[in-house]
């Protein structure tokens, strides 16, 4: 096992995971740990960074970066981020994804993010009537749009006027990491983490969604039969709310396990604004379910950990789990009933293979 | 086929369904064609009845049924309501339900409620500090409850406070007809049937969930390993916005349809505050499926109507049917998995088999 916490997938632009091994029973992902996901060379800007908030504002204003946190109240929120190709791995099995990256289990952590409320920065600029999406443009340059472009994303305003949603200078009571998008960096808690645009340079108030490439026309959700190179904008279901979810990250997938007594432990989170309200696991394919133990406290906002005590037998056995949220909507059973051609939003079941030696 | 768009489950209490013939293509659902769901015998209440708003409020105040119109603005909310147990027929082939009404798809209806605002009566009496939910008591006695009691249920402050939540008086441009609740009944958009409280009589102002029978012990989904009988309160998973959900109205289930071109036709529901992004039908048990057209808009408080044109050929097909909603998460697979010991919540995919003639 790498003592490194994070899993490369690339390295320009840099994208990484979380290994299992670091995520399962923190709480909070420490910095180092946390995923990154990237679509271009990271850029490196200063405290001095103008970020320009425009559109259907009443004061067309620009703030330098390192004042944000001077001009406005200062709030903390603890938020999972979760990238909407997560568990993308549950999809190759059934038919390969080409150009996407292989995400396991790892394109997700939690942080503690502190910096100041999108809506006070709104406030103090003045919406104008007609607005209904606040879409947001990073300095990072990306190749993967058509054409090249900046990336950039939008949210209803209703939920950019909520209180969870950030623009962001610390994560876990550090400077933002330049990975993590530094200096300022949106966190839109509950949504795919691409809405949390990193090494912001621009809001921009609309009327409708952003048309930047990364919201019009990627992150969206296309039927099975569809060419993703024929899909345009408007195409599929916009990703936006994360979608019920969880996995199993201890036993690790095809690790070897004595048999008897073992502690399953994992991650589930509602998404939206909805909450987890249980979990289950299975050692017998889905006929029976125990309920796993739910650490920690309710919150929209995370991850909820569990764990799960099971005997297991000699022999190979897949380990199952799936997350209850509070409208009793439980995870479907198969990624290949999910599978779509970018591979987003794989959140059927979590299935562990294991061997299980003789005690 | 019966003229009568209802089927008739139980006649004390009165429980009957719509049939699906009458579901089918309506946005509206008439008031004689509604749904009814009842816990013991419909009390005949006057305009004079009053409705008290008391606990955790400034002024204990008594309103008669009557005057709420007067005494507040009026608005209208087109909303469907569904029964927690709408679709419970899914479950009876896995496993028996005894003691619970076996309905199918048709607990379920979309009328234009008119009313005046929850927070308008609770801004005139004044929430004080603490408060959290907002629990209703119908005047209707339930011996289902134990000890039987008057009906009620709960919502948290922040539902309470929304635009969307009624206390209805009028239902498709009528009086509120006595079997849905005359002459007031709370309409709790998003939310299962059984939190949109009928015949109402009080309103308080609580700073915990209701400890009515009906929210703290029933209305739960138990894991399915658990007797319903050995439940308590607080046990499961309370049951509140409503899961994802859809059905197929027309080819109705076990009926002959002719070889070749079949439009088949339903209703999907988001629940919660989502909105329905998306409708499949397949006619290959899943191996493929096209999209079915949404018909009217999409609005988080009412179900969508669809229809899906197919070409079926001769034999024995089972046409399946599951939506999407705007976290792009879809309906799990099979019933079995989601059984649970009082059948609720089945969103599992519609199927409905049809034998196909030679044209």
């Amino acid at each position: 096992m790498s003592d490194d916490p994070l899993l490369v997938h690339e390295d320009d632009p840099y994208n990484a995971e979380t290994r299992t091994s670091a995520l399962v029973g923190r709480e909070i992902t420490p910095n180092e740990a946390f995923y990154v996901r990237n679509h271009g060379p990271m850029p490196r800007l200063s405290s001095e960074a103008r970020i320009r908030v425009d559109g259907l504002v009443e004061r067309v204003t620009e703030f330098a970066a390192g004042e944000l946190a001077d001009r406005f109240e200062s709030h903390e929120v603890t938020a999972t981020l979760q990238c909407a190709g997560n568990r993308r791995t549950g999809f190759l099995d059934v038919r390969d994804i080409p150009g996407e990256t292989p995400w396991g289990p790892g394109a997700t952590g939690t942080a503690r993010w502190r910096g100041v409320r999108l809506r006070d920065v709104l406030a103090a600029v003045g919406v104008r009537e007609g607005a209904t999406h606040v879409g947001f443009t990073g300095a990072d340059l990306s190749d993967a749009a058509d054409p090249p472009s900046e990336f950039g994303a939008s949210i209803p305003l209703a939920k950019a006027m909520s209180d969870e949603v950030l623009l962001a200078v610390e994560m876990n009571g550090e400077a933002l990491p330049l990975e993590h998008g530094a200096p300022v960096r949106v966190v839109v808690p509950g949504w795919i983490g691409a809405r949390s645009v990193k090494w912001l340079t621009r809001v921009e108030v609309r009327d409708a969604p952003s048309d930047n490439f990364f919201q019009a026309v990627s992150y969206r959700l296309l039927p099975a039969e569809t060419d993703p190179a024929d899909a345009g904008p408007g195409d599929g279901i916009s990703l936006g709310p994360v979608a019920l979810n969880c996995d199993i990250l201890d036993p690790a997938t095809g690790t070897e396990v004595h048999a008897g007594g073992v502690t399953v432990r994992g991650y589930a989170y509602a998404g939206g604004e909805r909450i987890v309200t249980r979990v289950d696991v299975s050692i017998d394919g889905g006929e029976s379910w125990c309920q796993a133990e739910l650490l920690g406290e309710a919150d929209p906002w995370t991850w909820r950990l569990w764990t799960c005590d099971v005997t297991l037998e000699p022999g190979t056995t897949t380990i199952l789990a799936r997350a209850w949220d509070d409208t009793a909507a439980a995870q479907p059973e198969h990624a290949a009933s999910l599978w779509n051609p970018k591979g987003y939003a794989n959140n059927s079941w979590a299935r562990v293979p294991v061997r299980v030696r003789p005690a």
